[in-house]
């Protein structure tokens, strides 16, 4: 089914048989096919969504859709949507929303509902409290297995997941209690016999990251979040942990290119903000690299002198920052996912230095030969070269090891401190040993 | 319980105190915990773990010292240890052990085992085949709901999920049935009424990160693997789906800095591997910057005559570089994340020209304005400059959005057309445009 065919049919008036096609379409791709449909045709192709899916399909659609679609139903049918809905999705959606959606929104969700997405939209962004869901099978110690069964059968289809049970005592999570261990457990025993009592959570205002973090690296499904009184309030699933990984991905990525990200997709930021997120540490970089044109201006007399200098300038400044961005980029994504920390900065220095070791020289044996070979043999030359590319590629990689960790300490997004910064700093670093070491060796400039 | 703890308990005795404090720790942390000891007392220690966490514990272990273990265990250890692993985890230890060791576990697994590690062995690296696991519940249509929750609880201990179920008709995969609809389901109800029949399913021989990606898009908990002939072999668990979408973005990140990406960690890689994944690139980067420097070498005679001239190269390389690994950066990701796609190409390329058009703009604007005050009111030297980042600017967007697109084209990874090639692509367009337009402009020179 394409989005032409949806408009052929629709202009046909085939309703029904629409709907029978909607019927075995997974509902992300529904929401995807809609998307592509005109205005008039996407709000007549919804009302066409079969009750069940309608919410599902609405919660997976762009903000831009939603919008349009809040505004085109009636009240019954918003109502109808929003009552199927997952809590942390509706959030969601009156993030995006302007302020009169918001509130047509609100007016058709009951009171607790209201009080539970007032406490949601109370956390920090980014924060754990942010994502979470409240909807959630909780269980009591003392029940049975049976029992427990029994209410995931009641309860269980309001719930985000059954996979893990939470068993609650006095508002405090005391065990988790998975669907699986309640399967393969005697019916007669409690939940108190086979819950898991070693417990890991997160809290609310901790950063979303973090509660990605441990999804991943103990294998949940879910992820119970508590208050600061250590109470239960919600879960991170694991569908919501693998967004948060991709963003977080995806922000580094577009930090470490020194644009500030964006949350919307390419297509969905307009020219003008793509154009904001890239000029500032445009014209930072820029003015920064102006100073290297100073460094190079001091030295007029060496290159008037002897021309050909000019011509390495060029392959000293990439070469250097390349190894500085080559250190940077790998210490920024294994601070990420936490395979480097904090407290090995002085074993991270010491790897760098013995690699910065072999690398440069390494370069600077082929480039000192090339060089050799190609300016008539000139050693002195070759050896300026060389040198220089030892002194620069090693600075470079020490500062491309220790700027994102120095971020880091400053509790800065080491992500800033990726190839642009590191390539502007270590530019002027370059030129100034390249010149000093140019002006000693031929004393004729 | 610190690894210095466990040492002197060990040494202590004090085995049963061991043994208690280890049943309240989660098996991954257990792990670390183990890599911290000693060799020997580390084999000491994992001999105290309980029968059902050990094989968990040994499988979130480092290569390293699951290697120390099997070395060290006795056959019926070894033997206990493999039975309760699962395929995917063995198959996952197998590629990382030496010929010897590989004998020793094989011969230690019983012939059904070994013809499904095989299996699995023989995928290609990165394919969905090489990290799916055979270990799953199927179904057939004609059973009842309390007939499957029986099944469930005689084979779910051995499975690694039991919360999709697959629905299995003369080896053919007909439908789904998730443990929340059995269990939300009238007993007498068969399988076939309540299944889902529109599948989201992946082939073996399918990248791995297709299966991430489905995994991620659907919000599922496990994918579905069939063969050529449409037979279900096995499937992709969230976890192991996580575990990829992790290692791509860090090989996207590594390779965009130009290092050939490692599937160790960064302590886990020794100094001449780190050496030896930078310096390939390096050394093309090198001479390609080579390059730019003979153009320069061509323009001797201008910049002799006009030596101001040499102090922009920094910034005109720097910017238009920047510029160029912005764009490269934010089409590889949106590409990465299937948020571009080829079609988009020339949606891309015009989005591009319209950003370019305001970035260049203003950052002629400010520059000249700086160079006008700075340069004691010199409007020509201004406009050289200013002409020249429109055109440079330009230009590298234009390149980074075609270079990642491109090679997305001819099937090799766009994460290598990022910052560092497309900075020395830039590079020498913009020294070429930047005297082009100078030699123009300053006859005299």
């Amino acid at each position: 089914m394409t989005a032409k065919e949806i408009c052929e049919l629709l202009a046909e008036k085939q309703y029904k048989k629409i709907k029978e096609s909607f019927a075995d379409v997974n509902v992300v791709d529904l929401a995807e096919l809609l998307e592509e449909l005109p205005e008039r045709q996407m709000i007549m192709a919804f009302r066409l969504i079969g009750k069940e899916e309608a919410a599902e399909t609405f919660s997976c659609m762009e903000p831009r859709e939603q919008q349009i679609l809040v505004e085109a139903l009636t009240e019954r049918e918003l109502r109808a949507v929003l009552d199927d809905m997952f809590l942390d999705d509706t959030a969601d959606l009156l993030e995006e929303m302007p302020a009169n959606v918001v509130e047509r929104i609100l007016s058709n969700t009951d009171a607790e509902t209201r009080r539970q997405l007032n406490q949601i939209l109370s956390y920090p962004d980014d924060s754990v409290g942010s994502i979470m869901t409240v909807e959630y099978v909780d269980l009591k110690p003392s029940m049975t297995v049976k029992a427990s069964l029994e209410k995931i059968r009641r309860v269980g289809i309001d719930s985000e997941t059954i996979y893990t049970c939470y068993v609650i005592q006095n508002k405090k999570l005391i065990g988790i209690v998975t669907a699986k261990s309640l399967l393969i457990s005697d019916e007669r025993k409690t939940v108190e016999e086979i819950m898991e009592s070693n417990i890991i959570t997160v809290n609310t205002h901790d950063d979303q990251e973090t509660a990605a973090h441990l999804v991943r690296k103990y294998g949940l499904i879910a992820l119970p979040v508590v208050d600061k009184e250590g109470c239960m309030v919600g879960i991170v699933t694991v569908d919501d942990a693998m967004e948060v990984m991709e963003d977080e991905a995806t922000e580094d990525i577009t930090l470490m290119a020194a644009v500030a990200p964006s949350e919307d997709s390419y297509f969905g930021t307009s020219v003008f903000r793509h154009a904001r997120n890239r000029i500032p540490w445009l014209l930072v970089l820029m003015l920064s690299a102006t100073f290297t044109g100073m460094i190079i201006s001091k030295y007029e007399a060496a290159f008037s002198a002897l021309p050909v200098l000019v011509s390495f300038i060029p392959m000293l400044m990439d070469t250097s920052g390349n190894c500085g961005s080559q250190s940077s980029a790998l210490i920024i994504r294994g601070m990420a996912i936490d395979d480097i920390h904090l407290r090995d900065a002085l074993k991270v220095i010491w790897k760098e230095v013995r690699v910065a070791a072999v690398v440069s020289s390494t370069l600077a044996v082929v480039n000192g030969i090339r060089i050799y070979i190609q300016y008539g043999q000139d050693l002195r030359l070759a050896f300026l070269i060389g040198l220089t590319l030892v002194c620069t590629v090693t600075l470079a990689e020490l500062i491309g090891c220790s700027l994102p960790m120095l971020a880091k300490r400053c509790k800065l997004d080491p992500a800033l401190m990726a190839a642009p910064l590191i390539t502007t700093c270590v530019d002027a670093a370059a030129i100034l040993i390249y010149f000093s070491i140019a002006t000693a060796m031929f004393p004729q400039i």
